[in-house]
């Protein structure tokens, strides 16, 4: 669901305030297609949708987010108004190229990990500023994991709160202060900080910057310690698609990788005029 | 320069309502560095210290857009609380990692054509919805050139128009509309369309989808033809940094690239505390 | 922390276009108290200060939220023009008294508990709206719990969603579309769907109106059945300051009451100028 | 009338980016009825019906603001999809238990008055931040008056003013400066000052804290005086429901009382599903 | 006073994204006058001084709105960056030429009018879109009257009005309906709608389109027939610089004129820089 | 095209939050026609429908901007609630009569020059603040150019510019910074350094506050000089519809004049109500 607000804003930014290109010509009656140029995994659908319904066009669909689409396959089939349809072509397109580059570079990791485990695929808070709902979004159509949206979403204690504090006081002080509906996270970098993390009653346990050995270790420590079934074991940091693989093998349930969105690239969407008819 | 509202915007989405981490620890005074991880070119800075001054932390850097850093290199050394530090820290990160994203691919574009003419690199209007006016920032930083801004700032005559109306009305309709501060651009297909644009006024000639061999050759015909000297001739589509060499031994004034941002990914930024003491 | 956006919309609320009363009298030096006319539990402290600092007001203080003031207990002393006091004096003030309001309210509800038990007394989303953040933030001043913020922060299976899928299928969906940081919390209403619940991997079991007698039962029963030991248990519906004891004994680990906020009367707090000299 | 922006502010308030919940279930055409569990006077029946509107659900009613309701009488009856209802079903019944608790606190508060007199029950700018205007509306909705909105709606000559100018002068400087459409109204303290203030032109006059017997005292003394019979007497400062019954004998026009609002609770209002059909 | 928000919006407008212009030279030590070209009387000067204030342009000047100028008076002097100065310059020129031009105009207007009476020369809600809190003050410097705000205001019973209800069915629904701080007003086209309004109760009585010797046999009916003093005899329709003179003669209390606002032509400011020295 | 946000700020202005008057009456069905009073260039009239789309309201027309109007020629015709038509009654003409006054300015001065020639007629950045995009659709309406908008369109190389630099090398750092897209245009103050600025490769030569005696011998120069034929030549300063006639025979493509838009006023556009009845 996107707001009025928000589809003004992005619209006002490509438009300008006096379109005289689209004065040339008539308003004539349009079909068009939106296809991918590229194959990928589809996202940002309903975004699109939302700028077809604010100018009245009327578009229909066989797909969702999420849908893995070949080169040349038709996103939508649209009928409008030229001027309507060129006004909201360049944002639409921009959309759906830089939210399929992120789900599409998304499926592909969590088809590598898929390979071996269960393993979780999520992107971090390492988003592009203004677009962070839209880009979790994206990431959740990818197969990915939105991990959390912002600083209010779920406790994090960093190494430096652990460095301060202590990891059961850190743990402790973040119970007290956090809401019973937020999970808190403990950020560590060894084994024994990990046990003092789940024995303190923390949620989530992230491994940062472990290496693969380290942290199958750490894993094998922990269910050797017989730490309570639910909480979640993370790694993170320098994860990226070549190495991905070795992380995949862990056991752990998440693998956090900021460059989901930020060493993704835009997929190739185009749209074409099929049908151009005087009114 | 940016406004408080769009510094706020940016603010709201990273922090929501309610950040309890950061209640853990007191705050305290710090100095932190800004650096980079990579061999990157410089942009976002005047972003990054907008953020600064809004939180009112002290900053200090010897750098400026544009410039070629090294990895480990220092971009900023910061002095502040540690809860305005750590509640600014992520979104400058990724507003840093991104525009010397972008600035860096725009500079490698650059140092490419370099090699053989003073041919411009431009970017287009495929840039991140919201994030337009900083995007094209960092490609001028990287030594590209930003084209238009929107669909106001010059007035394109695009293929459709060219067929509707044939070159030389359309460019006749667009002089009569257009204001008289405004170029006119048309794009064509064919070595003839590109002598009637410029015989009819076009200020820019767009060769669309030619290759390398065809665009030669049109710069040749027109050049023969002594199309007035201001003209400016400028090729897009499907250039990307492999093919880039052989479309900037052409002669063209201008190559335009939307991969110059939208294949872009994101250079490695990193905040390093480096004194936190007790207020 | 407070933006200057939504400082600027309730002042505009408040001040109109031209305030003539403050044009009668010349702009003096003055300074003045903030007081309590009633004892209560102090809150929005930090929201006041925002409205001090945008004015250049200067104040100072020996209190925090949370603080437990005695009637006539002076919250700030404050210095700056009259002008400037004058126009932030009722914004700031229907601040306080009604946030102090839901503090107090809280902090009652919180002593009525604590002489039995533990137990988290935490408000709903029924909040005043467009004033959920500070509303909720006063909740906590006063010992309470936020509960969830919006839709977005936890995933809620209502029971609607139970009768449509059952608790396992509805737990098993969630789970699966939720993101691993966000709790899942079920709705039930029976002690048989609770066990199911917990068994299928809730982390919070929400007892619906349920009785005390019932509740207790419905713990001791979870507590037999050996559910893991980090799920929460928590009761709603039809709780009141009346009422609570009742439910305090119950060995729950959180009480929600949407009469926190929603039942709260504001306390009755005072601005008196105490020096006003010409500048 | 509520604006489009509004409308997306208290919605964003509630739904956050990503509401996870309502993806559990297909999305089904649904009926369902908003009905009170409390004897109350109807408020905020066209913002419900604004929220109805911005997402397409169909709405009917037997009622209208102001109307006296019992406990289980119907407001609405709706149509539509389960996902619209349920994203708008909190913030309605969020506004209308607010709303509806200010207007049943007036007409109760009124009632009381009526029993002895026409005199007007008004609210003041005691108002929760950034609801002004719905409050006084609802105020309006039972049978009490707005008073003014905001500090430019009508000059209030307050007490310090009349110290430092009396009261004549001050009054000459209001009506020199005030527009000749605003009222200019004078808070006194003494008979005296309110005869002079009568005389000096002032077209309300607010007895400040004065208990029944002074006041009774005083709009003797007025009357006798023969001032001008458009001019209106107002009393204001500590009158709640308890001693209202007092102030209603004594004769004024106007009785303003903060507690109005601020001292309101909400009333409780639900949703109920009724028809739920699968699409 | 002026908000961020406010001054933001107006600055977006003029700068846009990118000013290549102050690029081209370095940031230097700059004063500056602002003065006048014509003789004029003065507004605006708390707009400029937001402009100046919010990019740290030190300020001094001698004067304040309502002065009467002459001829190359000048208005401010500047000390800042050049950079500022220039961004800042065509707004705050526009702002002070705009609404210098409606201060003028209407104190002209007042001098005709006050060779003859006391009679308010006031405007209407005849506005530019947008900047009518900014005209209406620009009135009022210039020694007129603001008339209500907006629709909120006071009540303004239409000829409409009076043709379906009648004059004392309308003035007694509007006080039912009315805040006691608003006052009424009824427009009427005779002397006989004009008496039944007064005894009605109205506060203001608006004569509509009458000329000058109707609206004198009007006044003399209306305190012949002892209307209470406190009345307002106001006239409006047609009148203009021209005819003005006339009217001020009738002994009505205020003269309603559009053309204060709508008639107005900017007065030519214009800014010098007097020091330009490297930083 | 108005966004929903630009009409709701413009008739949030205007509203109020509570208009009393209109709830006199009862909301009957409603015809009404606008129409101007004046002869008049027309503009604003897709501004006007965005209001009646807003709410609702049926409208037809007979006229598009530019169309010269009679006196008592009908622009709209509308249906609609009469509490929709009143409500956006005075704003609707608050736009037309501001915007057909810039139009007709317009045409009157585009009028003088035609008999002359076919030189431009420009306005510049003074515009009411806030309002430019209006304004300089009205300006183009009359038969006007829009110069440019903001300081981002083209670059201005002003006379300090050329000053510190010179002509030459400010144009060199100019053609540098600007994007490819953007004019670069120089202001001149002999004929020397126009025809400097024209061989160094400005777009637009401005000669500024020359007389046109002086102008005409620039002109001559700087055609015998052979400046290449695409360069404008545009004068500006001091010139109104008095002396307009002079620059018109000078052979000049531009005469730029802020008298335009600052120097106009209103045009009298009227509603009138023509059936109401009953619903």
């Amino acid at each position: 669901m996107m707001y009025t607000h928000e589809i003004e804003t992005f619209l006002e930014e490509d438009l300008g305030y006096n379109d005289i290109s689209c004065k040339l010509v008539p308003d004539n009656a349009v079909e068009a297609i939106i296809f991918t140029k590229e194959d990928c995994t589809l996202a940002g659908i309903d975004v699109a949708i939302s700028f077809f319904d604010y100018f009245g066009i009327e578009y229909s669909t066989d797909h969702s987010n999420g849908d893995r689409l070949s080169e040349k396959d038709v996103i939508f089939t649209l009928k409008g108004s030229s001027l309507s349809i060129l006004r909201t072509e360049r944002l639409v397109l921009n959309f759906l190229g830089h939210l399929c580059g992120i789900a599409t570079n998304t499926s592909r990791c969590v088809d590598i990990v898929r390979r071996h485990s269960d393993t979780r695929v999520a992107c971090t808070r390492k988003t592009t500023p203004g677009l962070r709902k839209y880009e979790k979004m994206a990431v959740i159509a990818g197969g990915g994991d939105s991990h959390r949206f912002n600083l209010t979403d779920s406790i994090m204690i960093k190494d430096n709160h652990v460095k301060m504090m202590g990891v059961e006081a850190a743990i402790n002080s973040a119970k007290e202060k956090a809401g019973f509906t937020q999970k808190i996270e403990v950020e560590v970098e060894s084994s024994a900080d990990a046990l003092k993390a789940a024995m303190a009653g923390a949620d989530i346990i992230m491994l940062d910057n472990m290496d693969p050995a380290a942290i199958i270790k750490t894993v094998d420590f922990l269910r050797n310690s017989f730490i309570p079934e639910h909480i979640i074991i993370e790694v993170s940091g320098g994860i990226n698609m070549d190495n991905l693989e070795d992380y995949a093998k862990t056991g752990v349930h998440v693998i956090s990788m900021g460059s989901l969105i930020h060493q993704s690239q835009w997929i190739d969407v185009s749209l074409e005029i099929v049908v151009n008819q005087e009114i």
